[in-house]
């Protein structure tokens, strides 16, 4: 009896040329954080229930993979920042803050499956810990910028906005007490037509006249300097509002020392994040070319990470990239630049069975020059071998064993345009490094 | 009431500074396994208990972390070895053979907890399947050479030997029945004395006999080439015996074309790998200057990968490292070469707040220039600023503002020698980047 083999609905297996893609992708997002100098950790996948859950409730938890093991209550972590309020908390005297770090990891949650939602995917963060600088507000932007621009994307736009300005403006017209459910409000507008965001708001017990007020806010639009002109301008007597408003200035202000160019970025007073989590800069980012994908980078500044381990305030900035899905949805768009199903750069082909000793001896030449390469070890006919590069992508063949060529040379035959030149080892591994 | 922050134990968690050293050794690892052509691909973590333990039985499912959500039986893999089985079984079809495939990733055993014992732990294997070409068991030691030359290792021992020199020797002496008791013995023999290997025999029924034969085999010892000619003439009459001399013979010739330094391998007839997966060469790898650490790189041939998810034959061969367990004990040992908490090698820092502009664009300029690039935004004394790129390791501090620079020039200065330059920042990228 065979068991059919098969992976749980929801989780994402990659074809290897596919894989290739993806670890690239990595890759960048992994060079571009260390290129501004966040430092990488990683944590256990398994963590204490207790911990992770200290905060956690409702819809999240019924999504969490939690077992026990033993005497011990566990859960798969389903997401990276409780680890990292944990980390924090658990090693804050062998760290120096602000502490800048990136994590790249697998999260986990038992969501309903559905196109472009997983129960395992990668989440790429980045945090700095330990203070309220707006400039790092400002620098944060800068790492998203690079690190779109190092996956390939030429069109995208970072929104930015700032809380105090949502939270002050709804306090300065009396509407704080339901500031929760006006910011999930918010949320929507891009997706439901405002008469029905009236009527969501109504049966909430938010009057159309507090809606009206906050239509004003959101369509404040124009170049980021008009938008903050604009601002000032409102009617709103509230300190908070006041005070985003200076910050979101000084953040703006930032990005532009830190040269992001300016069709990169803007103010967008939609942008409310809902979680009760962020409390001043919050972002999002799209691709313009794929806008359905929908924000592809988000994150914002809060002003305590770990007060659930421990009573140091520990406020922080950072986003996170949610890998997986933006590659599945890549992928569906066709938009993956997939080229070869291994790494392999040449692969070494003897003409003849009795040259395979010589074309082991080129490959093991290749990788002392630092290129990648295999050699055809089975026996077949030459027409197959070829047929195996082709197949697998591999861009150049070195042909062993010909005779017209002297020791030490080979054939290096590209496959792309199928013309073949007599080199040497040497001048074959600087051909294919180009 | 604050949780107590902390992670369950048996999980290794690194501060940065290590974990910084840890990521190389994975990348060196991962660099050399497509060095040699190897593909990458990542399975989930979570797979079906169905599936996973189709094969397992006794210790290791014992050890498995598993559990129920929804009506699904799920499990954490505990080794990459099934999850390819199932890998290769379900995407047979679009896969190319041999399939040459790496994997890098975590995995869980709930094992009892003791030093250098890890219930989560990463495995780096390669594998190729789809073939009993013994010219490939010949390739996977020169990729573990290269592995290990490349993470810095000067001495180590490849040890090979056949699982089919050993077998048909105990078929030959006619004690078949009893070889896999037998082979668990050979595993033990440098561990316990000569006496305590018969009396432990004994008690499971092997004769004083039966063992001394065994001696006989295990004991030939000398060059490749004399330990060959010994074994051929050892009074063994069995063809099983005969056959695996002359593999064995065919894989030491490979990996000599492959150009592994014979220094670096020999024929070792104590390595019997106990499992009874193994069918024909076996590896163990033992570091020359930490021979308590034991085998940091293992493997075998196997004659067939997936038989519980398919009909199809799939031989193959492959080798893995338990990396946490050998970071952990170089670590333990002293022997990890750490200097930096943050990937950091430019601190820039303005000379006095109003320059604090002018280092973001630095910094930034330094970015640019592929250089990891930070800037001190925090408020501060200048010495603080010195110290903070001190007590974290960053080589350079950029130091921008002072009265004795023209615009675009800054003072580089060395934090190993603490001399100083004053370059532009195209010139400082080239003094960092060396």
């Amino acid at each position: 009896m065979k068991v059919t083999p098969r992976t749980p609905s929801g989780f994402l297996e990659l074809l290897p040329a596919e894989q290739i893609v993806f670890n690239q992708m990595i890759k960048k997002i992994q060079h571009t954080y260390e290129l501004f100098g966040f430092t990488p950790i990683e944590t256990p996948a398994i963590e204490y229930s207790e911990i992770l859950l200290a905060k956690a409730g409702g819809e999240t938890e019924k999504q969490i993979y939690r077992f026990t093991k033993g005497s011990n209550d566990l859960c798969l972590h389903f997401d990276l920042t409780v680890p990292l309020a944990r980390y924090v908390a658990e090693h804050a005297n062998q760290i120096t803050f602000p502490f800048r770090r990136y994590q790249i990891q697998k999260v986990w949650r038992a969501e309903r499956p559905q196109r472009g939602r997983f129960r395992e995917f990668y989440q790429c963060d980045i945090d700095v810990i330990g203070s309220f600088n707006p400039l790092i507000d400002a620098e944060i932007p800068s790492v998203i910028f690079t690190v779109f621009k190092n996956l390939g994307f030429e069109k995208f736009t970072i929104k930015v906005n700032n809380r105090k300005v949502l939270n002050g403006f709804l306090a300065g017209i009396g509407a704080e007490e339901q500031s929760q459910d006006i910011l999930r409000l918010i949320d929507k507008v891009e997706k439901i037509s405002r008469d029905d965001l009236i009527k969501e708001a109504e049966s909430q017990g938010i009057s159309k006249t507090v809606m009206t007020r906050v239509f004003e806010l959101i369509d404040v639009k124009g170049t980021n300097e008009e938008v903050l002109k604009k601002l000032k301008e409102l009617p709103v007597n509230n300190d908070k509002y006041t005070a985003g408003i200076k910050e979101l200035e000084l953040v703006l202000s930032g990005m532009s020392k830190f040269k992001i160019p300016p069709e990169a970025y803007k103010v967008d007073l939609t942008i409310a994040r809902g979680l009760d989590y962020y409390t001043g800069t919050v972002y999002e980012t799209t691709l313009d070319d794929y806008p359905s994908i929908g924000s592809v980078c988000s994150g914002g500044r809060y002003d305590d990470l770990a007060s659930h381990y421990t009573n140091a305030t520990l406020p922080g900035v950072g986003v996170s990239i949610g890998l997986t899905r933006l590659f599945d949805q890549l992928r569906l768009a066709g938009a993956l630049n997939i080229t070869s199903s291994i790494p392999t750069k040449v692969l070494v082909v003897p003409i003849s069975e009795e040259f395979l000793g010589a074309a082991m001896e080129t490959a093991t030449e290749f990788r002392h020059h630092e290129v990648s390469a295999e050699v055809y070890l089975e026996e077949g006919r030459f027409g197959k071998k070829l047929d195996y590069a082709n197949k697998q992508g591999v861009p150049f063949v070195a042909i062993v064993g010909t005779e017209e060529v002297q020791e030490n040379e080979l054939v290096l035959k590209n496959m792309a345009d199928s013309s073949q030149v007599v080199v040497t080892i040497d001048q074959a591994s600087e051909i294919v490094k180009k």
